[in-house]
């Protein structure tokens, strides 16, 4: 399962990326220094993903496995604070909503592929990919003294990991090629996401 | 032992109701949509004993073994959250209060009696059971920015669920049978909970 | 490995003192009744330690292990509280500071060394030893509702946690004994916190 490994690391790495500068985002929002920027953007990324192996038991846990990926975290925070300083744009709403569309995406559908291959049941498997997605995130938003997206104003969040896990599923029962199947499933999220901010998208109170 | 899993699983169920429901009026409190009430439900019925399941290193999660839990949750949030719209009384404190206070119960004495069986020293599984008892009801009061209501106004919350341990698990060492003694505990917390908010029960600051 | 056991248990212990006082002065400035006092001193001191035994996989958890140290917090609870009533000092944001301090230290460079001792890779090691110096304190200024010491203001506060782990990482590496690589390390993170406030010593925004 050679390939499948890779593909794992190179959504895993996608999803760090992604949160860990939507952590990057709230925490120079709230002119914490270097190590507060560097702390949130470690919980972010690696929260729901600890919280996932924790649930699952799976040891080591992909950080301790891959040290590489808290280097990374680290590096980037010390490379890209400075830097960010001098780019208005990135501190804006909209780049902090995109990056966590795609975190959302990539480890919810990545939990629940990994709870799918640990043999949960179904639901389970749903749950722990929404749980994987949507943790890290919380996390980040408590720590800096946000009310969580994931309950904020209504838009359609995990109810966009809710689906783009069951696409996956549904997806893999079929037997359609796990690239295919976590490719599609990913982007599913990611896109229900944007466009539930787009347009405001909510569920009936 | 096959009524003892029997007996566990009807409490469960029972633990699991109540603090979903409690769940649910705080949810609806808040004018969270259909995700956001099942996400606090779900949040609230498992969080206290998951956190127990991780700390006694018991697998699969009580919620993995049982799937139909997540599945029961699931459901009343849709059946349950239009229904409630048109019943006022369900909202009130009073309503939160008591359905608070059978979950906190139900799932402390069981927490208790689950660390007894893992073969935890007495003290440990007391403060397992307390921890069990309270910890979905602090996730959901902190993900709905209220205080814990086990730090609110001093009124007698942990206690009841460590008194109830204490009962229950003297009751065991004296070989009283497991049905009577799980229950005699439990209707015990509930009993001196629900007095203590009647009667604004509180220990000297 | 006797005396490393011992060792250990010693750290452990002046960790939990350190760290308990701290909750009791936190929970007392909140007007909290005895089983608040228990409750947050309980989670502050043993918040850090739990999380890295989940996260090491190590069990029993230490307070398992060692029913005594929670009957220790117990009974300090119900001893220290009515006592410190009239001890004003005992309430000044500098005994809560250095108390604080201790518990960092101690907690940090320990479990950097435990998670050397599980065979995890350097930069994790360090991880490990700052998460679990500082989830301890977070979660007793978040039930306080108090902005974490780790993000306030600034000060340096993670930042002593990580140098003091690379010391005694590094100290290990050269082959110190184990007694001198622990307190030196320990003693360092605690004088550079204390440094940091003393001096107001922060990282640039």
């Amino acid at each position: 399962m050679y390939s499948f490994t890779t593909l794992i690391q190179i959504i895993e790495t996608l999803g760090i990326l992604a949160f860990a500068f939507s952590g990057f985002v709230e925490a120079r929002r709230k002119d914490m220094d270097l190590v507060g920027v560097f702390t949130v953007a470690f919980i972010t990324a690696f929260g729901g993903g600890t919280l996932r192996d924790l649930l699952l038991d799976r040891r080591p846990l992909f950080w301790v496995e891959h040290q590489e990926y808290t280097l990374l975290v680290f590096i980037l925070a010390m490379v890209v604070t400075p830097f960010m300083r001098h780019l208005r744009f990135a501190f804006s709403e909209k780049m902090l909503v995109t990056a966590d569309a795609f975190g959302l995406g990539l480890f919810s559908v990545l939990g629940a592929s990994l709870a799918k291959e640990a043999g949960m049941p179904l639901f389970v498997s749903v749950m722990m990919g929404v749980i994987t997605g949507i943790f890290g995130g919380v996390l980040r938003d408590v720590i800096c003294n946000e009310i969580p997206m994931v309950f904020r104003r209504g838009q359609l969040y995990a109810t966009c990991a809710f689906l783009g896990c069951w696409c996956y599923l549904l997806l893999a029962k079929v037997h359609v090629p796990e690239v295919l199947s976590l490719s599609v499933s990913i982007l599913l999220t990611v896109i229900i996401r944007l466009l539930a901010v787009r347009f405001n998208l909510r569920l009936p109170a």
